[in-house]
């Protein structure tokens, strides 16, 4: 293990966290809030700890693909770890864990939050509101390649980290370079963002919310600056938002292809999937929410216009695995339910900044479900995997399962260890299986609410500080692809001469 | 594809089913119930029709893997079909539909009943009752290998037929000869049975209670012939019970070896863990349902003994996939409500009784995934999957990838489908996910009750016609472990040529 390398890239990390702090920063100042200092002295400790450990030249600067997965994922907890900080200090979440909860929630893109609904967002601080939308968006394409774009972190074996950081089975290299290649992505991502303020400024949207809405579309994270989420803002700006959820899931790559004309090559099979299954699922809710006549949050029976814009917003908010939300959808049919839990699983493309399985992965393993199936019919017959064309490495397939099983054994245990916290929780209504089921999906996914007492309109303060830290694990683990938080907690990643 | 011979098999099962008939028939005989016709017609149209299918002589006994799945498939669905039809015309389930599923959950040993629990099982008459446990018994060990018992069904590609009936990833020949082995195994299965008949008989149950329990008992069914299950019964027998159904849900091949003496390797990796997991999730339970203090039937606390046998008999009754309830584990705390729900898919050892995903299968992906880390971190190790100090072939693996990712979709799609039923049915409360969800889970896995409106004191008697149909799919699929119902209905298995 490259010890030297790790802590160069983790000073690096500090010291970009120190620079994050300006956007809080700025807020601070022309709000004229107190916070201000809180944000201060965190840029100050993170600074001089950076610097710190930028002290002294690494021996070698060689990374495999073991140092790739423990660089990302000791990055992601150092980065969270000092972003809970403001929260703290500031005095807006006293408690460390339940700030780190607020922050590994922000970085990750989940949007779950511990802030007490009865007290509410928007009586904190606008400071506090920035920085937590601000995580969000630099959480949303990935922090190593923002520092990739800048810097050359540990010379031509940035590929190693690009591919534990980044989401889906595969990454793509758009440009020889992965440096270009990163600065290209984060090129894309702001552009999208800024037009996105821009149409959300013309529908008459204050600035500082635009803003803060827009980071929180683009990350796919979901905190809001509002109780109530979405629910007050006209139909073009919810309109708005559904789009840009869904433009935001779509495989980075394909803008990409998009801007250097390669037409035949944008729609890739993924994105073709990921646009039906999105169809489908927007035309079932719709239809089942208005033909149980549905009431909306007013006590009206929904029309087909509304039930539609509803079941898009919804739909495009868990399948992005943003998690805002327009209406409270825990009272809407089990069908349009089950719908939306499912859609929580496929998640995003690859290469998005959403999370969930990733529709790549899932084509993958029905591709080769199907496959296996035709083998037993014709156990002579030899066909190989491909995708958009090209054969699929057999170690991808693999590593798809390996990561499907995982997922499992995590999921499992999750619900297993929160579980014992439930009974309490809901006292033991018939919805708690609902609840816990959902809050473990909701995390683990990086969505944010899900059903029951953790729905839209709930939030995750009330479990105990031990689930809250299952919940903290399973966002990392769901952001990183678990993977990278495997592999840095395996005794065996750490054994001599292994 | 061989159709001559799949229509002999088709003729053979027919005929067998009309010689099954004479089990209720001595039971109407001896209980002078007016039923006995009713299996007597049932019994003529089987022979008359199985005589007619096994005029004129196959062209060619040859079948391959193909026509070995297809026709398991197919003499699952015909023995169904033909075993509902005394429940109609008896009159005790009038409803056709109602009954094929009742007959579907005997022979797939679910235990899922449509009886309404307000009318009771008690009030039907004893042949019914008898019949209901037979195809428990029958389908416990499977009806094919029954018949290969008897009969050269194919010549030598029996194998075929055994590897699509037989649980399991793999199924272990135990003597070079199929219609041997079939032999073997079903008469452990006979001998089994008749010691637990006789030592419910010590324990004071009636003749006729015990052989329908050990039926149900030994096929991991469920079906009971009294309204509360075994709740009525004492202490003894409830223990019996819970020891038989752990001994039914233990590979086969290891009751050989040990008659064998092979002592060394009776004790193979797959029991090992299904004795460690069984004592975990029971210890698990015990302290839980001890700790908060949960109260049994009669209202009172229950003492550490108490709650250990309960405990035992559901998770036994779960991990065996049988289905019998003690105490209506719906009032139990969450964190049992989870273990048990885990111990449903999980199952039992392969090359059982039981159903449910199979502890080789999980054990076969854990060691898999593990492999995948390994190669993440060491990228030129080559190490292999091996079971038993056995290497496991690529293929075994893959299929079992191949069936997991199977099973992922036919669950979800199930739940679907269900759903838009379960609005209804629950009447919109909040514990209707849990109902759905128990409710597949306890169907695809052949377990019987699940929780909610499911639950040991529930039915499935409120659900839809197309609810049910999806049930008996999701019951033969969870039987016969999902790829011959799906090469059955596969458009590529039919294509001629292909």
């Amino acid at each position: 293990m490259n010890f030297g390398i790790i802590k160069r890239t983790v000073g690096w990390i500090l010291l970009f966290e120190a620079a994050f702090f300006l956007v809080p920063l700025i807020a601070a100042a022309i709000y004229w809030e107190a916070e201000f200092f809180a944000f201060l002295i965190c840029m100050g400790i993170c600074a001089a700890l950076g610097g710190l450990c930028l002290i002294g030249k690494p021996k070698s600067d060689k990374i495999y693909a073991k140092e790739g997965f423990v660089i990302t994922a000791l990055c992601w907890i150092v980065l969270s770890a000092f972003g809970a900080l403001p929260f703290v200090l500031a005095g807006t979440i006293p408690n460390y864990i339940d700030a780190l909860f607020e922050t590994v929630s922000g970085f990750t893109t989940t949007g779950a939050t511990v802030i007490d609904p009865e007290v509410g967002v928007e009586s904190l601080p606008k400071c506090i509101l920035m920085w937590r939308s601000f995580t969000h968006w630099v959480g949303g394409m990935g922090v190593l390649v923002f520092i990739m774009a800048f810097l050359p972190l540990s010379g031509a074996r940035n590929m190693h980290i690009m591919k534990a950081e980044s989401p889906g089975p595969t990454v793509g290299k758009l440009v020889p370079r992965v440096r270009k290649t990163a600065a290209i992505l984060y090129g894309i991502y702001g552009v999208l963002t800024l037009v996105q303020i821009i149409m959300l400024l013309c529908g008459g949207m204050s600035l500082f919310d635009a803003i803060n809405t827009a980071f929180a579309t683009a990350g796919t994270g979901g905190f809001s600056v509002k109780n109530d989420g979405l629910i007050g803002y006209n139909s073009y700006i919810q309109i708005v938002v559904t789009v840009f959820m869904l433009i935001f899931s779509i495989n980075f790559n394909s803008y990409y292809l998009l801007i250097r004309r390669k037409w035949k090559e944008v729609l890739t099979e993924e994105v073709k999937w990921f646009l039906i299954i999105v169809a489908s699922a927007i035309l079932a809710v719709t239809l089942n929410v208005f033909f149980t006549e549905t009431v909306n949050a007013v006590g009206d029976k929904m029309s087909f216009g509304e039930a539609l814009k509803h079941a898009a917003f919804s739909v495009a908010s868990v399948v992005s695995t943003t998690g805002f939300a327009t209406e409270d959808f825990n009272t809407w049919p089990v069908f349009s339910h089950i719908i939306l839990v499912g859609m929580m699983f496929i998640g995003a493309c690859a290469g998005s900044t959403g999370g969930g399985i990733k529709v790549s992965r899932l084509l993958l393993l029905g591709k080769s479900t199907s496959n296996e199936i035709g083998k037993m019919l014709h156990p002579k017959r030899v066909k190989r995997i491909t995708m958009d064309g090209r054969a699929v490495d057999d170690e991808v397939v693999r590593s798809v399962y390996g990561y499907m099983i995982a997922y499992v054994i995590i999921f499992v245990a999750s619900l297993a260890i929160i579980s014992l916290d439930l009974g309490n929780l809901t006292h033991g209504d018939s919805g708690a299986f609902a609840t816990g089921f959902t809050a473990v999906a909701a995390t683990f996914n990086n969505i944010g609410p899900g059903f029951g007492a953790v729905g839209p309109t709930g939030s995750f303060t009330d479990f105990s500080w031990w689930s809250k830290l299952v919940f903290i694990f399973d966002m990392l683990a769901g952001r990183l692809e678990i993977f990278p938080m495997l592999i840095l907690f395996a005794p065996m990643t750490w054994k001599k001469c292994a």
